[in-house]
């Protein structure tokens, strides 16, 4: 009998990777903080003497899920402002409150208030992308939760940085300081290819070989981005990418309503990932991102929610469901991105995007234990004919009952292990205050 | 001193009408069924003595939820068969599921599941269309649910009917037996344009005028549709349904995925309203509802979830959001469909489609206590900035803490009144292992 720390027995496995399997009545062994095996429960008593031993009589158990786009400090802002034009919206409220708020204490807030709203949805690790990626890095160290943090470049100063070479200078202090730490990764952020220059790309794509990190970018959000580019620069925005040498495995390109069929083949043939963002582009306006097309090519699928200011939730399931209901209205076929692959989007799609499909993104021997537990007993979730449809189509994220992080248990039944609520909301009304004043 | 049934007092109050407002520390007083003011708490305090009094201090009262088309028996098959072409999604699927199933008790089990989830969604009125109204009426009056039952008319025979004369016949005497009963009414209810005959649907009119009853259809759902009806009789469906006079303020069209300008100026003029069935039309790969255009043109809009095995739910809220982040990249518009008219569709929409506006749809006095009151003081719902975008594009269903039909109290902080969540859920898995076996 081998001691190992921790042992899940699950009515159902639902692994991801092999695509499309459920398991029933298996578990997953955890020492440390990673996945030693997934087997048979009986064979699981027969092997192991686990330290702790969780059961869960009526629940699937997952990988945790990515989210592969967010904006976390902006949480705070959930709902600040809606059903406005994007430039309206952005001149005349987001930009203003955040020239009020940002700063370490509103991205350290506002990533706590996130993270909360993570756990509680059974997603364990993000990419995240806003200004201040030390504070960021910091917050998600001390939460022990599992991040990609982007180092943000853009040809305006902020709070943040000043200059073009401030930017690269600080965000390049970042990378060293969090390099080695066990959840955390960092990637390179250029806003936008209409608010970075090329010698920034230049640069970014020469540090991003030399550190192998990803580079993650807002790319062809708007029919309106794309044209604006070919009328300034007489060529789409994805071109000159390509120009600049960003088109590549590094390349985490957000949003991408607007592809041709070569560019699709394009972004297959480099290894590019795409996330697609389903409500964020539907609340903006902004298209429709073609995701099964994408997935039919081989292009890397990952989903995200974007920030809380244009969604407004960090909630995956819901965005899974939206994506998987979606791509058949987009695609005029009811067969298009079916749950499985809806779900292996949200889950290895995130973790292949962020580079780390070796690490998370799946229940597998040698992985990370980064896990959710998912009730599938409530009313709405009955009768029961298809596990994965079911997580898919049915499942609200309140019946996630626990979560795990590097083996980690971060929420158990619903109460989260090491974060005060009653703390986190006072701080946002706080922020509420000192935003909408 | 006035003594009343039952004084809520609650945080905040979005009464549907007067449209987008929002009442803080105000009080709805009810008696019996009905509600007798709506008032700031302490003139409620100064004015009445309630033999009851619920305080929701962390809440808003609104209207409860109208879903405006509904399959409800088929909540038993909820994820029976996902991801697949219509055709063969019925062939293959449900119409087989159905064949063995279909009959009194899949329809009064079906509805219980139902009930239970949409009491606990904060929906408290369903326009209901599926065999065996007789058995929907009976179930909906024993459970205390306000319900619009279908009158099934269909040119194929059922369990239910075996000829046309038949349909006409057990409907009418549906609608005879349970005239009166303050909780429901009747509709017709042909199936759709390429099931129904002309003469039915000129007996439908007929009797939909004497009796003084909605017509509840199928209308428009795919392109498909469209171009059938064309080829084979030479006119759009809708054209068909003008010419045969069904095209008139009794009318309920559900989907109208496939719409001209001149069709939407007509649904205004006639006083049609449409149920916006979002989800289903996305996973189905019906179309996409042109939602703002109808709601500018001043058509009746009203939202409906259709049945679980198209949807996988009966999620008001979700559905609300849906339809509002939708509406905004169909039009292409991020201000289309703004929160409070999408949660004016999902309450007085409802009512004003099924005739009900007098009765139902907003809180207001005069009105049926038709009311849900839903928890804003989760983490996922911080900050709050403004109570109605909160509702629609961030609350989930399971914030609803309390229900009230016409004055009862029919979910009391998540826990249903007078339903056995045990004994449902047992009966669900039971039709499970029929349906799937």
């Amino acid at each position: 009998m081998q001691a190992i720390d921790l042992l899940i027995e699950a009515r159902w496995v639902v692994p991801v990777q092999p695509h499309g399997v459920v398991l029933e009545h298996h578990a997953v062994a955890v020492d440390g903080d990673r996945i030693l095996a997934l087997l048979p429960i009986a064979d699981a008593h027969a092997h192991y003497a686990p330290r702790e031993r969780v059961v869960l009589d009526e629940h699937a158990l997952i990988p945790g899920l990515v989210n592969a786009h967010a904006h976390n400090p902006m949480t705070l802002m959930r709902g600040l402002a809606d059903d406005l034009p994007l430039m309206r919206w952005l001149q005349e409220h987001i930009w203003p409150a955040e020239a009020k708020a940002i700063g370490p204490e509103f991205v350290r807030d506002g990533i706590e208030l996130a993270v909360a709203e993570m756990l509680r949805g059974g997603t364990t690790c993000c990419n995240e992308n806003y200004f201040f990626p030390d504070v960021q890095a910091a917050t998600y160290r001390r939460l022990g939760f599992r991040a990609m943090v982007g180092l943000p470049i853009i040809e305006f100063p902020s709070a943040w940085a000043a200059t073009r070479d401030e930017y690269f200078d600080r965000g390049l202090a970042v990378h060293d300081e969090f390099r080695g730490e066990p959840l955390l990764g960092t990637s390179f952020a250029p806003h936008a290819p209409y608010t970075v220059s090329d010698e920034s790309f230049e640069r970014i794509r020469v540090l991003s070989d030399q550190l192998d990190v990803p580079v993650h970018l807002h790319l062809h959000e708007t029919a309106y981005e794309v044209d604006e580019a070919k009328r300034e620069r007489g060529a789409r925005p994805f071109a000159r990418m390509q120009a600049l040498g960003i088109v590549n495995d590094h390349l985490i390109a957000v949003h991408m309503t607007q592809l041709t069929d070569a560019e699709i083949a394009a972004c297959a043939d480099a290894g590019v990932a795409v996330v697609h963002c389903p409500e964020s582009n539907l609340k903006l306006a902004s298209g429709f991102c073609p995701a099964e097309k994408l997935r039919r090519a081989g292009v890397k699928v990952a989903i995200g929610t974007d920030g809380c200011a244009s969604n407004n939730d960090l909630d995956m399931f819901g965005e899974m469901r939206t994506a998987a209901l979606l791509a058949k209205a987009v695609a005029e076929n009811a067969s298009a991105l079916d749950a499985a692959s809806a779900l292996r989007a949200a889950t290895l799609g995130g973790a292949l995007a962020l580079g780390w499909g070796e690490r998370i993104g799946s229940i597998e021997a040698g992985k990370q234990a980064d896990l959710a537990a998912v009730r599938l007993d409530d009313i709405e979730t009955q009768p029961l004919y298809n596990v994965v449809s079911q997580l898919v189509y049915a499942t609200g994220r309140q019946q996630v009952s626990d979560a795990w992080i590097a083996g980690v248990r971060k929420l158990r039944d619903r109460v989260l292990a090491d974060m005060d609520l009653g703390e986190i909301r006072e701080k946002a009304r706080r922020w509420r205050e000192r935003l909408a004043g």
